[in-house]
């Protein structure tokens, strides 16, 4: 029986990284695409709980189910899971791929990643794939051939502990191979553009600059920026175990 | 000098829970508000990257400089330190008092952490905090004292490696303690509600219960149980180190 495979991503159903990752996912298994009807990036762990969510079928895609959703991309998750897959076994979740980094820091404010843990959280295996460029026209050629095995390996292998990974992939055509990595220690530096809008009030864009201060051969923008496709092991226990290892924290007990 | 704690939330600015966090910093230092300006709850480490975001100064706390934002928890966090505070040095960032359980998998989930995550991602000493109670009319008066002994403690003793405090209380008038403990694993099992709207259109309402699954007596669920006040340090890498040191995923890199 063929596997069943769960499609969905941050950027939106009509995103050409969707459609890249979905082509790709056919040559595996049984395809259901569950996807946001808008452009629903930097949406993070975000859930609809006081709004009602909707879903429609669309053909958007030649020969499989898919449906968009007016929610984020974790409501996708919960909703393809629980109404239009109606509690079948899903093989594997993947998400993306991602028009943009979602190395490092990137991955708690990133909605296809955040897809992808919400069905690892479920016990599924699921995949966030991502490309190191954030244009609409960016080229997934180069990804295919490791979006499938990737893909191939965590069907058959088990992903033990962590059901979660996050694949980033270079801007490059000429891939050096695969290198498993610790997620950079690395930030944004943002600013605010100031406006003032038709009625005189002031509004703020944010922007910023990403900077790496991880020198770790094995930090995943390391890997990528050496030419590295970067799979970093993810998961979603926040608990830093040191502090309590280290007792740092004990005094707090005494209060 | 005193210190410079900024306050947020994700119930919105004028959510009893940020009131009682008001009044119990304004005993400890210099408070600053930036907080939603209506209910960001479940919004995860979301921002708003395609829209532009407003901040307008308020009136609602006596004495203290408020401002109501357009924005996520973690908007309001970016926005407070660049342009409200305009990177004066922030000695505590406070979040909170959210109006039910941030415990366990609602970190993952939860406004009012991933606001207290921004601050400590910027090297801000960072707490969050929650009342297992999600009813507006919350009675927060047990909280108060380890609200204020718990946030005095961060700001004079360092919190190594993490910056970053979840700290969630029972529904008791009778607290036993604190305990310092680890996020607990547990889940949210969903149920979608349907509905018809006016068009003949479904929609769909998110609702779910929450099972813990943990039986380690320092899961912070079972802490709460007990009635004592949970506290979990908590950090922002997501990398499983596990499967890294036991090379569960090392034939990837053979792909």
């Amino acid at each position: 029986m063929k596997p069943l495979i769960l499609v969905t991503n941050d950027d939106g159903i009509v995103a050409p990284g969707i459609r890249s990752l979905v082509e790709a996912m056919s040559t595996l298994g049984e395809v259901v695409v569950v996807a946001p009807d808008s452009p629903q990036s930097a949406k993070g762990h975000a859930i609809t709980i006081t709004d009602p969510i909707r879903i429609r079928k669309v053909d958007v895609f030649d020969d499989i189910i898919s449906y968009e959703c007016s929610g984020t991309p974790v409501d996708c998750v919960k909703i393809a899971r629980n109404v239009v897959l109606k509690h079948r076994n899903i093989d594997l979740c993947v998400s993306g791929i991602n028009h943009g980094s979602n190395a490092s820091i990137n991955v708690i404010y990133s909605g296809t990643m955040s897809a992808a843990m919400e069905a690892s959280l479920e016990g599924i295996k699921s995949i966030g794939f991502s490309l190191c460029d954030f244009s609409f026209e960016a080229d997934f050629t180069p990804c295919m051939p490791y979006v499938k095995s990737i893909s191939q390996w965590a069907l058959d292998n088990p992903l033990n502990g962590t059901n979660l990974l996050n694949v980033n992939f270079p801007r490059t055509d000429t891939i050096q191979g695969i290198k498993l990595c610790r997620q950079a220690k690395a930030r944004w530096i943002e600013e605010f553009q100031e406006g003032t809008n038709p009625r005189g009030e002031k509004y703020y864009w944010m922007t910023g600059r990403f900077v790496n201060e991880d020198p770790r051969e094995d930090a995943d923008i390391n890997a990528l920026e050496n030419g590295y496709v970067s799979i970093v092991p993810t998961y979603h226990d926040l608990t830093h175990n040191e502090s309590l290892e280290q007792k740092i924290l004990s005094g707090l007990t005494e209060l």
